[in-house]
């Protein structure tokens, strides 16, 4: 299957726990056989894509069975940050010790060819292979919700309510090494066969795709004095 | 975990093949846990996200791990079509008779409640449960490619040249029956805990989240004067 999904940048501030030169992990897993052209090695790459992303899929198998669900997460360095229900059978899943896979998928472009069968699309896309540790440290656990928090709403922690502890109780954290990552990147135009290249009547070409904000409205319950504060206002993809 | 993802919409014509009033499956996997308030029951829309959905995430198991692969699809009545090349390991995971899972996110809002512990997103998520069948007749696979094409890039079938014998032989082509399915929906205010209902002072609402188009770009090896299409020119999301 070919790699795809939908623009959206946000701005979470990251400390890279290492230099952003290291090279990717080259399992059997995290290795391309298919399109290798568009692999990066490069852990640059990786963290760019999962800062650009808003929320990623992560798949577990439960009862045998893939399950594949959407859900906000954060990075800090290289730990992917992850957190959900303690009610929720996929977070439990997630958070017994076997393998799980994340992915962040940003599409960029719809790519129209000359040919069907080189119609595609411009993307990035992260994939993580791992086994997640769940913390039970309260530090660890306040820091990887601030990373999350961070990159879903950037300036919520210093401004809405912090958890309370009853609050806390009820959040499982998860933290997963981006040891055995793989990143695909398409950023082209269409490709060609050698039956189109002649074509010269036949378009080819981009529909860029990207994700706008909207400007914020405010909740029905909220005094219509009240504005939204500057961290919000001012927040772009 | 929450669910969530970015937003983007297409308008692939569909035939239902059923009442769209049917109501879902309610077997173990496909029925709600958690936030059950967030559940819909009915098929209208389970289809209105796949159709408002550019692209899925594929959760297969790989030697006894999950892999989740985003790719394109499309849908006709009740069944989604998804295709791959033949080389690709993951399409041979999911051709083999075995349960995957198809997952379609579109993030429509972020959503600022006074406590972190409310922050979330609003959404509209459709998750399939299933075998994929791998089409084998000529006639079935060449719907099936079709409806993709026509959800990925409508007008394209008609325009951009048809795949050849020998691309057709590289495309593995499958099918899902939209059986086992469940759709979780959000689109609201933020929530409010009884802690936070007199701070007046503080805001909450919500960012809209939407995807758009750019105007589409010529290939480089397109002359400049072959302009797109009216399928292209005129698309949106």
């Amino acid at each position: 299957m070919c790699g795809i999904v939908i623009g959206m940048s946000s701005s979470t501030p990251t400390t890279p726990s290492r230099p952003s030169s290291t090279p990717l992990s080259s399992t059997p897993r995290s290795t391309l056989t298919r399109k290798k052209e568009r692999a990066s090695g490069d852990r640059a790459d990786l963290h760019s894509v999962l800062d650009a992303g808003l929320l990623c899929h992560v798949a577990v198998v439960s009862g045998g069975s893939p399950v594949c669900v959407p859900t906000g997460y954060g990075r800090d360095g290289d730990t992917l940050y992850l957190h959900g229900s303690t009610g929720s059978g996929n977070v439990r899943a997630a958070s017994s010790g076997v393998d799980i896979c994340v992915t962040v998928t940003i599409l960029d472009g719809i790519v129209y060819a000359r040919s069907l069968n080189n119609h595609t699309f411009n993307y990035r896309c992260a994939m993580i292979h791992g086994r997640a540790r769940t913390l039970t440290g309260d530090d660890e656990r306040d820091h990887a919700l601030h990373v999350i928090s961070e990159h879903l709403a950037p300036g919520s922690w210093d401004y809405a309510r912090r958890p309370s502890a009853k609050e806390l109780a009820g959040v499982t954290v998860l933290a997963l090494d981006l040891e055995e990552a793989s990143v695909k990147l398409r950023d082209d135009d269409p490709g060609e066969q050698p039956e189109d290249v002649d074509r010269d009547d036949v378009w080819a070409g981009v529909i860029g795709v990207r994700t706008v904000f909207d400007p914020p409205t405010s909740a029905a319950y909220v005094p219509a004095d009240v504005k939204a504060p500057p961290h919000v206002t001012t927040r772009t993809p």
